[in-house]
């Protein structure tokens, strides 16, 4: 077994995604970008006015003219104007080019207006560019914006649109698929007996993987049998660039999984790892077909919050408990909490790790480190939102 | 103008989705539950074996009974074995039924098994039902697990899928427009004058809304033309739940879409709010279509505070600022942050609203309340992540 830290860098390091695609910018929200983006001009690309108002001559201010005949209008939108004769002033709008020959922009709050002529009744002692946002202040021509690797959001397309980029690189979404094990776990649309389950994990899983932005997930189901689970395997490899596997990992005598993955070649980076819950989590690699393979203990609350903790933790988020906890072992602990309305993180302790229902009310939940045995609200711990 | 607290309100009061859609589970990731859910059983619906190991009687270990024969093996998925002697056992693995008249598990661990004789060597005192997670201990048949309203991540699903609802009753995505204004805009694919920008803002506040979980979002342009204007939403109220419009709502010689909007009979419920930025944000209703009207400020980071703070509000996260920032003006103040390694909010201060560019590294804004004038580390903030 390794530590949490350990196998996080291990997995960050091999689930890497080296494929790319180009799509409209109108699909790309959630995506990683696969290029870096460039400023296609100065930004703002001219003198940009920020106020409703008038615009004028610093020199003629600056002798002391406070009276301006209004001699045209500027919209946005269009070419800027010129102020030829700095005794008058041009009516200006936001976002409008400031008009050429003037260098500052008084807005209508100081100003009075009457018979086309516009009087600066309150007087800033305004300064040159005031009131004006200046060509090139946001970034210049050439300049990286965006790096390769970035997640996109709406304010990264919003920059995107404005750089005149319709399409963009982006990684390509892998080919996953969650796979349920077990023989007591049935199709959703029958009805068990006592002693059987329906299928759950694959689709608790399957969305969590589709709300982060992963779009093609599949789902499937194999008997514990072991010529069943080779075959399925055997299938599935070169198909699928991750392939997610619930329940079978653990030390039990019907968890035939991580023998037989070895046996078709499969490297184990990770066989264990010291955490609760998730203890038995197994992550390898096939070379061959590049699969990548990640095995998670069967019961609800391991299996998600390890695919949370390791394949979903975009989150940098943190928070306070809002009471002590005491773990003893020397494990890297998990514990589902709900945000309260004093923003603490409520622990909710599930009677034992199949008690799913009681994460109903759970918005994520903490790390409680494991060099540790007691975690108090004075401290601050990472907290992981379910998705 | 109103404050930040009252707009919230006036908008979650009036932005309430009353159509309703069934779907197939596999699909209902991020979306609002629009009806109860009710465990379909008890669950465990069975005593659910804990552990690997064997199924005694606890009568026969408190008369002091250590070793057992083996009679059976019980797996998961299959229906209860019968302990018909109580001085053998059963072999038990994770997730089967107990066998009946077995009411305690002892884990492999703490046995030695020989010619089919298992013995208990590790003696830990064991009391009835340890390593036994008992029927109906999570929740009982008919109880509301999940409640309307409920926004469905993947433990839900999980849930969903084990009481066996393949079709789910959730809220109808509202049929959402977003329409930039400004003749200084063109489309992303042609080449701006100087005084001219890139449609990017429309882009930014659909990914937005469609990360944050509403699929339907269309985006248009109208020009700075009062008939336009009119006419365009004439034929768009009422096909659309909800218009978004960028720009236009400002109290400047050309935004005309506030009169326009009253003119056609419009209710406006806010009409500038107490914040910084977005102070012209404008909301209302068109009663007779049942459409929600909300007018964003055109500068890039007006109208995605506005966005994310009124509309996408989802979650509770808070935070630590890692400076003092000090704010005169008796106004709300949204500024935008990053999370650095200390996990504090690190402000990113634009040089102004129009500085799209500066916000491409912050992971969404904090909120300054309007009652204070400096803010300080040692306080929690309300923090909105983009999305």
């Amino acid at each position: 077994m390794i530590p949490v830290e350990e196998a996080e860098q291990i997995i960050k390091t091999h689930w890497s995604n080296t494929k790319h695609e180009v799509i409209a910018l109108e699909s790309c929200a959630g995506r990683i970008l696969a290029q870096s983006i460039h400023a296609d001009r100065d930004y703002p690309p001219i003198n940009r006015v920020m106020m409703d108002g008038i615009a004028i001559s610093k020199q003629a201010y600056d002798h002391g003219l406070r009276k301006f005949i209004i001699v045209g209008m500027a919209t946005a939108g269009t070419a800027p104007l010129n102020l030829e004769n700095i005794e008058t002033c041009i009516e200006v709008t936001t976002g409008c080019p400031l008009p050429d020959g003037a260098d500052l922009v008084i807005p209508y709050e100081e100003l009075s207006i009457h018979q086309g002529v516009a009087e600066i009744i309150i007087d800033q002692h305004r300064k040159a560019q005031d009131c004006v946002h200046p060509q090139g202040s946001d970034c210049r021509l050439g300049e990286v914006i965006i790096p390769s690797g970035t997640r996109l959001k709406g304010i990264h397309l919003g920059i995107l649109a404005s750089f005149g980029y319709t399409k963009v690189l982006v990684e390509k979404s892998p080919k996953i698929k969650v796979i349920a094990t077990g023989d007591e776990l049935i199709p959703i649309d029958q009805n068990p007996q006592p002693y059987q389950l329906r299928r759950s994990n694959v689709y608790a899983l399957r969305a969590s993987l589709l709300s982060y932005g992963y779009s093609d997930v599949e789902i499937d189901h194999i008997p514990d049998i072991p010529e069943l689970i080779l075959s399925h395997y055997q299938q599935n490899q070169q198909t699928y660039d991750l392939l997610i596997y619930s329940g079978g990992v653990s030390k039990g005598k019907r968890d035939y999984l991580p023998q037989i993955w070895q046996d078709t070649g499969v490297i184990p980076y990770i066989q264990g790892v010291r955490q609760k819950p998730g203890k038995p989590m197994w992550f390898g690699i096939d070379h061959q077909s590049n699969t990548i393979i990640l095995g998670l203990p069967g019961n609800p609350i391991s299996a998600l919050v390890c695919l949370h903790r390791y394949l979903l933790n975009r989150s940098k988020s943190y928070g306070s408990l809002q009471k002590i906890i005491t773990f003893e072992p020397d494990l890297t602990y998990f514990v589902p909490v709900k945000i309260n309305a004093k923003h603490e993180l409520m622990p909710i302790m599930p009677q034992n790790s199949g008690d799913f229902v009681a994460l109903v009310d759970s918005d994520g939940f903490v790390e409680l480190p494991q060099n540790k045995k007691q975690f108090t609200p004075q401290e601050q711990f990472s907290f992981y939102p379910w998705y």
